[in-house]
């Protein structure tokens, strides 16, 4: 199976789940996320780390995302993927946000190769993605105030 | 005041303002988030909206940042704002990730024009920081197995 997996300081990775489970359907057993919360030390975000893909076999495939390449959790959870044997076939990406994970949630047993797929394709769509929304002003003004 | 709004489906939003907490302090008036559940109607996430920003006044500048373009949750806390008349002190981005929220929460009481900040410098930087993280997996191979 290929799993995508969410790691983050504070709540972010649990709340982005909820969020891609509102948009791409809940009970979904390929999606996981953990999170390094506030006064937990890294110890226990391993531990929980390592509970989460205890499932995950060495014929699956990951694509890790993390809130931050050179954040705590996404190092700790790389040596976490790597102690089990499991990071040759993990592709990790850090700055995570919807359109990333939501386009590789979708769009993931269509590809090819699911490595290359995440690190080409939907890095550069969800580079994309971060875009400014307008609304005109004026015409606001007029309807509102 | 220069206030960053955060609003999302699921509990994105709220999942990332605590993990922005951890970087950057906690308790700050000046960063605010609400977000979409599962359930909720669009009426009652306006007015969850309404009631968050009730303390700004003409007189301040929001970047508000959301998780999608095109989204409910942006489109509606868009209108929110346009009603309350503050839609032209407003610059607003989707596809938001944590690079984008820590850099303009650190940065922007340096900037000399808010919006432009956010919507040129805040958002290049967050989609560089969208990046692939490796490790080398043979030596980790060697280490490990």
């Amino acid at each position: 199976m290929r799993y995508v997996l969410l790691v983050s300081h504070g709540e972010f990775a649990p709340g982005l789940h909820k969020a891609i489970e509102m948009l791409a359907g809940s009970d979904r057993e390929d999606i996981l996320s953990t999170s390094l919360k506030n006064g937990m030390g890294a110890d226990e975000f391993a531990e929980n780390v390592r509970e989460l893909i205890k499932g995950i076999g060495k014929e699956d495939e990951i694509a890790m995302f993390a809130d931050i390449v050179g954040g705590s959790p996404l190092t700790t959870a790389a040596n976490v993927l790597a102690e089990a044997g499991l990071i040759g076939k993990t592709v990790m990406v850090g700055g995570m946000n919807l359109p990333l994970v939501l386009n590789t949630v979708l769009s993931k047993d269509f590809a090819e190769d699911f490595g290359e797929f995440v690190r080409t394709s939907a890095v550069s769509e969800a580079r994309e993605m971060i875009q400014e929304f307008t609304i005109a002003a004026e015409e606001d003004s007029e309807d509102f105030i």
